[in-house]
C-alpha cells in the first residue's frame, strides 16, 4: 500500500482559542486599541498561506481557507461563508468567539453593530488591500469609531512559537517549458507599464513573480512558487525581494542580468526610494497590501491601484505551455485511469475507504513519473461526503465506499510541464435511476461547455448557463462556478478568466479553464464531472465572425453505468463516444494490459452492449 | 387605402447647421465660454423628447436618438454610435461639424484632445446627470480647462422659433387597468424611502411619475406620459409639478388627497425648501439632472444619488396589468395576422412598399379598436433595408418588397390596457436555402429563450447566450440585446430588466420582456423574430429550487416557408406546433373568414404537407 506524501488526513485542532484570544486582548488593550481584525490572509492575499501566516487558525482553531475574525474587548466573531459555517462552529470555542455566517452579516456589518462608539479598531496593513481597508474604515466610522494600522501584527506579539517564514529552494523554470525567456516577458511588462503611464510595478502576487522571472519554489503547499516581491521599473532595472538563503545558485544565475536580488527586509526602503523619485507606481488591486501603497505615497510617490498586467499575460498560455499541458494530461490521465480500473475491481468488495483511494491515486501518479506535488488536497467523498463541495477527508470522517453509493474524487497533480485538475464520479454497485438522471444532466451541461462555440470577446459569464440548463430543466442547480482558470506548473486556481456569473474577462485563445458542473444532494451523494479545457480559435465554414471554442485536455473515461442514454441528444452521444475513443487511443500505449482491457470496455460506444 | 396617423415618413432635414452653429458660437463667446455641450437629451434623459427639447436636431440637423455635439470656437464634433455614423454624416454639414464615431473616440476623449488649455466648457445642468458631469469634468481637466454650468441653455438663446413645451391633456389611468390604487403605490414608495433612510424622493423619470400616480398624458410621441416632476416626502405630502393647463378635471380629482399640484416653475423653490429642512433626498441616478442635486445641496440638504425605487416596482406587473397585456396581445395579434394574410396575398405581385405596409398594418390595428398610438415608429424593411437594425422608412428610402426577398416588420401598439411590440420576418416568393438556415437558427434561439427554465435570482445576462448559440455554431451573431423590458400602456422600452450582456437585474415573476434574436446580412436581408414574454413561476415535479420560466404573450404566426425542419430538434418542432395551435385558437374568433382560412394553413403542424 502506498502512502500519501503530499497531503495529510489529520483532524484539525479543536477549540484552542480561549487562552490565545485572552492574550491577544491583553496586547490589544495595552496598546490602547478597542479591537483587532484577523483575516485569513498573508501579505499576498494567497489562497494557500505558509504556516507562519496561519494567524487565524492559531488564534481561533478555524482552519478553513476563508474567514475573518474581529476581536473586541468583550466579544469576538469569526465571519465565514456558507462552505464553512458548520466547520467553524466545530473548530472554534463558541463560548469565546461566535461563528457568524456571512449570509447573516458581513465583517463590516458586524463591526458596525458591535464596535463601541469612540472605539479604535486596529488592523495589520500588510494583510488588507486598499479596497478592504476602505470597507473597514466605513464600517468603523458608521459605528462612531475609527480604524488604525499597527506596526507589528498583534497576533505575532503573543504567538510565542510562531514558525519562521518558509525558505524552500528557488529554482529556474526551464525556458523549454516556460516557452518564453524571462527577459522577453519583462519587456512585455514594461510595454504594459508604458501604456498604463506608470513608472514602476510592485509585483505582490507571487504567482506573477514566478511567471515573469521563470522561477519556481515551494514556500506554500501544492503551488510551486517562492513567496516574495518584485519591483519592475519601466525604464531600468528590476529587483527581486527573495531571501538569499533560498535562492539556489542556478536561480541566481538565471536572474543575473534580469534583476538584482535584495532581502525581503529591503522592500520598504525600495518603496521609499520609488516615492522619493516621485514615481507613479502600479500596485495590484487584488493582492497588493495597503501598506505598499501608503509607504510609496508617504515617500512622495503616487500609486495607481489597478490590475497587475502580468495576471493577464500569464493567463494566456503559449505553445510550449500548451504542449506541456497536453503531455501532463496524458501522464495524469493514465494514472487516473489505472486508479479507476483499480477502484472498479476493489470497491464492490466494500473495503475501499476515502483515504485509501487518495493514497492509491497518489501512488499511481507517482509511478507515472515527474510528480512534484498534488495540486490541492484531494477531495475524496463517498456517499454523503460527496455532497460536501469542499470536503477534505480526515481520519475521523473517513468511510468506506459502499455498493449502491456514488464516489466523487476531485484531484490534481503538479508536474513540471503542467498542472492538472480532474473530477470523476463513479457508481459502486448499481446506481439508482435518480443518480443516473442527475449524472446525465451534469454530463449534458459538461458537454454543452465542451462543445460551445462563441465569438471573440465572449466572457465566461455569458456561457456559464450552458452548463446549468439541463439541471435547471429539472428544477436543480449547483452552487459554484462552472470553471476556473489554471496555471502552468503554478496554482490550480488562476485568474482572471472564469466560467461563472462573475466571469467578466473575455476568453482568449490559450486560456486554460476547468469545466466542472456538478449536482449535490445533501446527505446523500455528490456528482461532479471535471475536465480541463483550452480556449482555441475555431474556423467555421461560411461563418462571418472570428469564433472560439474549447479543446478538452483531460483524458480519463466517464462512468458509463451512470449515463442514461435516453436523456442524450444524438450530438451528445456522439461527443461521449468520440471523447472515449480519444481517451483510449491516447492512453492505451501507457497502460498495463489489465488496465488496457478495462479501458477498452469502459470506452466502447454507448450503443454497444456490455461485453 | 388607409394612412398612418401616428407616424410620418418625411425625409429628415439636411445640413441646416452652419448658420445656427455660428449663432451659438457668438452667444458662447459673448459669455466668455470656449465651448458648449449639446446632448440629445431633455431634462428627464428621455428616449423620446418633445420638439422644444430637440436642440441637437435643430442645431446640427442630426435626428438620431443618441448623440452629443461639442461646439468649440474653431471646431465642432458630433459623436454618435455605430447605428448613426452614416446617418449623421448625411444629415450634418461636415464642413462645419465633424461626425465622430463613438468607436473612434468618446465625447470625453474628443474634449480632452480638443478643448484648449485654460478653456471653459459650458453645459446645461438640466441635461446631464451627476455621473455624466463627472465624466465631462475629468475630460475638461485633462485638457487643462474646466467645466461651467449655464443658467439658460445657450441653444435656447439663439433658437428664435423654438416650440413651447407640450401640454397634452393629463388623464387618470383607471385603477381597473392599473391594478393598484395610487395611494397604495405611494405607501410602497414611502416604505422604500424609509428602508433607504432618505426623507424624500425627486421623481425625475416621467414614466415613474405616470406609474406611481396612475396618470397618463401625451407630451411625447408613442409613450402616453405627461412630462413633469414629483417630490414624494417620506413623512407627509407629495407634490406633482405639472402645468395647470394640461391637467384635466378628472386628473385633478384623481390626484386630490394624494398630492398637491404645483407649476413646473415652482420646482426649484421646492428643492430649496427640501434643502433648507436638511432633508436627505434620493435623486435617480439614471434620469435625475445634476441641477436637481446641486439645488438641494446648495440649500443645505444632502443628496443620495441612486435608483428611483419606483423603477423596480413598475417593472413587476400585477394581475390587472397582466390581464390587460393578454387582452392587448389578442387584439394586436389579430391585427398583425390580418396584415400578414394581406401581405401574403399582395406582396408576391410586387406592389407592396415599405410605407404601404406600415399604413396597412396601422389600419388593421385601428380597425381592431382601442388603438391610442403606435408604440414606436414601425421598422418596415424590405430586402437590404431589413439589415439596418434601426431602419426608419422615409419617402426617399421607400422600396417595394420584391419576390425572392425577405421583409422584416417590427411594430407595436399602445392600447389603454397594454403596450405591444412584435417583429415578424416573412419571405416573399421563394427564399434561398441560406435564408431558411439563418431564419431557423434565429428561431431556435427564440425558442431557447421562450422555453428557458431558471432559478429565482437569475439575471437576463445569464440566459442571453441561449438565444445566440444556434447562430454561434454557424459563426454568426447579432449586435443587439436579446430582450428589453416593456411598460403597461407606457414606454415600449422599460428597465431595469433586460436579456443582454448588460442585464444584471434578477428576473422576477411579473416582469415583461421582449424575446427578439435576429440575424442581419448587410446589404442583403434582415431577420428578427420578436414576441413579448412574461416571467412566471414554474413548478417542476421533483425539483428542489424555486424556478421561473416565460409565458409567451404575443400571438401571430411564424412564416413556415422560412423554417428548415431538418435543423430542428423534436422539442423545437413541438414548441412551434404548439405555439401555432395556441395562436390559431386564440385569434380565429376575432378574424374574418378569409384571414381565418389563411391562418389555418399558416399554423398547421410543420409535418403536414402544404394544403
Amino acid at each position: 500500500m502506498t502512502h500519501a506524501r503530499f497531503q495529510t488526513f489529520d483532524d484539525p485542532g479543536h477549540r484552542t482559542g480561549a487562552a490565545r484570544i485572552a492574550a491577544l486582548r491583553a496586547a490589544m488593550l495595552q496598546k490602547g486599541f478597542s479591537g483587532f481584525v484577523v483575516p485569513r490572509a498573508d501579505e499576498h492575499q494567497s489562497e494557500y498561506v505558509p504556516p507562519h501566516a496561519e494567524r487565524l487558525a492559531w488564534l481561533t482553531g478555524f482552519t478553513g481557507s476563508a474567514g475573518t475574525a474581529v476581536i473586541l474587548a468583550d466579544r469576538a466573531a469569526l465571519v465565514v461563508d456558507g462552505r464553512y459555517t458548520l466547520q467553524a462552529a466545530e473548530q472554534i470555542d463558541t463560548a469565546v468567539i461566535a461563528a457568524v455566517p456571512l449570509a447573516e452579516t458581513s465583517v463590516e456589518g458586524w463591526i458596525e453593530a458591535n464596535l463601541p462608539a469612540g472605539g479604535v479598531l486596529a488592523y495589520d496593513p500588510w494583510l488588507h488591500t486598499p479596497d478592504g481597508v476602505a470597507r473597514l474604515e466605513r464600517a468603523a466610522a458608521a459605528a462612531g469609531g475609527r480604524l488604525e494600522p499597527v506596526g507589528l501584527n498583534l497576533v505575532d506579539h503573543v504567538w510565542i512559537d510562531r514558525p519562521s517564514a518558509p525558505r524552500a529552494p528557488v529554482v529556474p523554470h526551464p525556458e523549454a517549458l516556460a516557452g518564453e525567456a524571462a527577459a522577453r516577458k519583462l519587456d512585455r511588462v514594461r510595454e504594459a507599464l508604458a501604456k498604463a503611464k506608470v513608472d514602476a510595478l510592485v509585483v505582490s502576487d507571487p504567482h506573477n513573480l514566478a511567471w515573469a522571472f521563470n522561477l519556481r519554489g515551494g514556500d506554500v503547499g501544492h503551488t510551486p512558487l517562492p513567496l516574495g516581491y518584485a519591483v519592475i521599473r519601466r525604464d531600468g532595472s528590476a529587483t527581486l525581494f527573495l531571501d538569499a538563503a533560498k535562492v539556489t545558485p542556478e536561480a541566481a544565475a538565471a536572474i543575473q542580468g534580469l534583476a538584482e536580488r535584495a532581502d525581503p527586509e529591503a522592500l520598504p526602503a525600495a518603496l521609499d526610494a520609488l516615492g522619493a523619485s516621485r514615481a507613479r507606481v502600479r500596485v495590484d488591486a487584488a493582492t497588493g497590501a495597503v501598506a505598499l501603497r501608503r509607504r510609496i505615497e508617504e515617500a512622495g510617490g503616487s500609486v495607481d491601484v489597478g490590475p497587475d498586467p502580468i495576471t493577464g499575460m500569464k493567463a494566456v498560455k503559449n505553445a510550449a505551455e500548451i504542449a506541456g499541458a497536453r503531455a501532463a494530461h496524458r501522464r495524469d490521465g493514465a494514472a487516473v485511469t489505472r486508479f479507476l480500473a483499480w477502484l472498479a475491481r476493489e470497491a464492490p468488495q466494500g473495503g475501499v475507504t476515502e483515504i485509501a483511494a487518495v493514497e492509491r491515486l497518489e501512488g499511481f501518479r507517482a509511478e507515472g513519473g515527474d510528480l512534484r506535488d498534488v495540486s490541492f488536497p484531494t477531495i475524496s467523498g463517498s456517499g454523503p461526503n460527496g455532497a460536501i463541495v469542499h470536503y477534505r477527508v480526515t481520519r475521523a470522517t473517513d468511510r468506506a465506499v459502499r455498493p449502491g453509493e456514488l464516489f466523487l474524487i476531485d484531484s490534481g497533480a503538479q508536474y513540471v510541464d503542467g498542472t492538472t485538475d480532474i473530477t470523476r464520479t463513479v457508481a459502486v454497485g448499481e446506481p439508482s435511476a435518480e443518480m443516473r438522471d442527475r449524472f446525465t444532466r451534469v454530463l449534458k451541461g459538461h458537454i454543452a461547455i465542451a462543445t460551445a462555440v462563441f465569438p471573440r470577446g465572449t466572457t465566461g459569464a455569458q456561457i456559464d448557463a450552458f452548463a446549468r440548463r439541463p439541471l435547471w430543466e429539472a428544477g436543480l442547480d449547483f452552487d459554484h462556478g462552472t470553471g476556473h482558470g489554471i496555471g502552468s506548473f503554478l496554482s490550480v486556481h488562476e485568474g482572471p478568466q472564469r466560467i461563472a456569473k462573475t466571469g467578466t474577462t473575455a476568453l482568449q485563445p490559450g486560456m486554460l479553464l476547468s469545466n466542472e458542473p456538478g449536482y449535490y444532494r445533501e446527505k446523500a451523494y455528490g456528482i461532479r464531472i471535471e475536465n480541463l479545457i483550452l480556449v482555441e480559435e475555431r474556423a467555421i465554414s461560411g461563418g462571418e465572425r472570428p469564433m472560439l471554442g474549447f479543446e478538452t485536455l483531460t483524458l480519463a473515461p466517464l462512468d458509463r453505468a451512470l449515463i442514461a442514454p435516453d436523456l442524450l441528444m444524438p450530438a451528445e452521444t456522439a461527443w461521449i463516444d468520440s471523447y472515449h475513443a480519444r481517451v483510449r487511443d491516447a492512453l492505451s500505449p501507457l497502460l498495463d494490459p489489465q488496465t488496457r482491457d478495462w479501458l477498452d470496455a469502459a470506452t466502447r460506444p454507448l450503443a454497444d452492449p456490455a461485453p
